[in-house]
């Protein structure tokens, strides 16, 4: 039984349960309406999700060793491999030779969860109870957690550096404090990617499929940097998504309508997402783990960090949306205590927009001015389905009042997010 | 003598000036190396700058009647213009016969103030120490203020409207609280703009001139709109600017490193900027003054409300800047009480990018995403010559830490800044 279908006053239960992130409840680089689910769940119920960085390999010592859960996801010998694929690429990596799957896709997501009864048209709420950093689980590190940085080549700043070598990939690990009670991270040092050699002998001049254990007796050290510098603390998710419905295996990275990797730093504690459910049984997917990001995401990455959340999903069925924020909804919305975020993407929704080849053509469309105008039609069509205003008064409202931001502009399908307060319609009620 | 240089714990004196708008203080829609003064100051002085909006006219009774300064300004009969340059292009309006100076540009600016010993290659420190709303003078509405937002052709949205009739210029007339006792704004009414006839007889079909006289028997008030929503208000001025060497008129519209027409809301009570002084004297200039504005300013104005500022300038030496965080500085830089802010256009200098045409091509070549790339250059610029920090160094921290946003894509040189927290800087001392 749903929890807004409970009658009031009555004693009830509802489902609390747990998904660990092991090599058997993830999936690497990709989302697929073809998932089986880890695990099924009703309306109103609340789910731990532990999530992983596909970063932890680049600094073993920190952020896998000792921790089976992690253990179990990265293990990649000469004679195995626990999660093969990494990516929406082929299989037998006929296109690069990366690896399989070829790295079209690099986070590690938790799941799929099948919230039943969920059908296309429908909305999925999904409450962030809370968020935890993992902490090491290496007794030499005790008590702390580790993220890391990679400025790569997919960054915005690669080709446009000023010092030498030019160009060049540089790794930034930083620590945090695994108990919460530090509301800042500093960096330990950083490296320059150096090329690696995997498992299975491949090269990786650079970093180009994700997970690849990196030598630290190939790489420089540098310690020392960044002195006395505090970065603040946003744990959040980087990749929330519902599997979309036009392809059978989907590049985790550009998001889109189905949400995934939309990189906002706002989608933390007690932030509230609405996704457009595309496929039965909705297919809830959790990964890219962030200990903090900027507005940007300039070089590539986020501070990534492994992260556990607690949710709360609630099913809204779409005849039950009319007159509601959510009626309509085709795009990932955000809640917070004090202010709507709509998502505007270079394309609202590129796997239809783009034709077959959608899925490497997003990556050379990469546009600001386009997610711009995403964002622009999303907030007047949210200002006008939600408080019922006219076109001029929603486009008024808009440039006195709404500010719109840089979320990313290293995912291919780039985005701008506009941000309503609350506050403007406190005036409503009186 | 200069503030900073007076002896400690002397009794002394600085002056404090009082610059009213009237036709002979302002100067209207271009900047100039060549206008004469209306004042001249030393380093550490203040001066009181009154600020009128160009678009007051939308409603004379509100915004001009019974204001001997904004009667002053505006009027506007058969038989005379008391300021007759709206723009930069030519006084006989041969191009398009719009008016004097075509409306190349089109806000009022209050200056320019002459400020002594001010070199090229010195910067003018611009602290903004007060700014309060204009009351309005007509005792139909004592006590309050009024602003215009004119959603109009240059705006983002003008060729992207959902309902008709397409395209359509809507203004809309908000009321502020004079005193300043209430932070918000409320709407008061909207209308279409129709075809206006100015008083030398040209029709103004769209919003192409600014100061038109708006003849309210010809449009329809649209009262009761946007009920209950507050604006906060976020006062500030639009064009802070210092004159440009490249060309003898600039156009007001486009911003770049001399400032000018940056539309950024943060500019406000508080605020100080930092611009690189081009010519003799900097020749700074006030004016678009804003009672709010969104980040991204999406309809093409604020709410154009004017405001008196209160500054105090101060002339750093370029001789003096050398390991400041000012050294090098050929961009306008905002500090805050806790941020540190720089503004990114689609080119830097477009007056010197873009060659003889410059003043037009810039209007063609709006691009948010190069203004995000100049962003990236000038925050990390700022990063590597005020903290001293490595390249590496600075493009993890902008990447985990620093905010990018959309200052506004309706100014031809489209603008994005980067925002950098100086708590991130809390733990050097320890």
């Amino acid at each position: 039984m749903a929890e807004r279908d409970r009658p009031t006053g009555a004693t009830g239960r509802t489902n609390h349960y747990v998904v660990p992130a092991t090599a058997s409840t993830v999936h690497w680089g990709y989302f697929s309406r073809s998932l089986e689910p880890v695990l099924s769940v009703e309306s109103g119920d609340f789910v731990t999700i532990e999530t992983l960085t596909h970063h932890a390999y680049d600094d073993h010592a920190r952020m896998i060793e000792g921790d089976p859960g992690a253990e179990s996801v990265f293990l990649w010998s000469k004679d195995a491999k626990n999660v093969d694929r990494r990516g929406a690429g082929p299989m037998d990596a006929s296109i690069h030779g990366r690896g399989a799957g070829e790295g079209f896709g690099v986070h590690i997501c938790t799941g799929p969860v099948f919230v039943r009864d969920a059908e296309p048209s429908d909305v999925l709420e999904v409450r962030i109870i809370d968020v935890r950093p993992r902490g090491c689980r290496n007794p030499a590190f005790e008590g702390r957690a580790f993220g890391s940085n990679a400025a790569a080549w997919w960054g915005f700043h690669y080709n446009d550096l000023l010092t030498e070598p030019k160009p060049r990939e540089v790794i930034t690990i930083y620590e945090i404090d695994a108990a919460g009670a530090r509301n800042w991270a500093r960096a330990v040092y950083n490296y320059r990617w150096v090329p690696q050699t995997d498992p299975f002998g491949v090269v990786h001049p650079i970093i180009d499929y994700p997970g690849v254990p990196v030598d630290h007796a190939l790489v420089e050290e540098k310690h020392g940097i960044l002195k006395g510098v505090r970065i603040p603390v946003r744990p959040h998710f980087g990749v929330i998504a519902l599997a979309p419905k036009e392809a059978e295996f989907v590049d985790s990275v550009p998001p889109g309508y189905f949400g995934g990797n939309i990189d906002n730093w706002r989608i933390g504690k007690g932030a509230v997402m609405h996704y457009p459910v595309a496929v039965r049984g909705a297919l809830l997917s959790v990964g890219d783990p962030h200990a903090s990001q900027g507005d940007s995401e300039l070089c590539g990455t986020a501070i990534e960090c492994s992260l556990t959340g607690t949710f709360q999903l609630i099913l809204h069925k779409r005849d039950r949306l009319a007159g509601t924020p959510l009626a309509d909804l085709d795009y990932p919305l955000l809640e917070t205590q004090d202010e709507w975020v709509v998502h505007g993407f270079s394309f609202a929704n590129y796997l239809a927009e783009l034709g077959d080849n959608a899925q490497s053509e997003i990556f050379a469309k990469s546009s600001l001015d386009r997610a711009m105008r995403d964002a622009f039609r999303k907030m007047r069509h949210f200002l006008m389905m939600t408080r019922g205003l006219s076109e001029d008064e929603a486009i008024s409202l808009m440039s006195v009042a709404v500010d719109f931001g840089v979320t990313q502009v290293v995912d291919a399908n780039w985005g701008v997010h506009a941000i309503l307060k609350k506050a403007i319609f406190a005036g409503e009620a009186g």
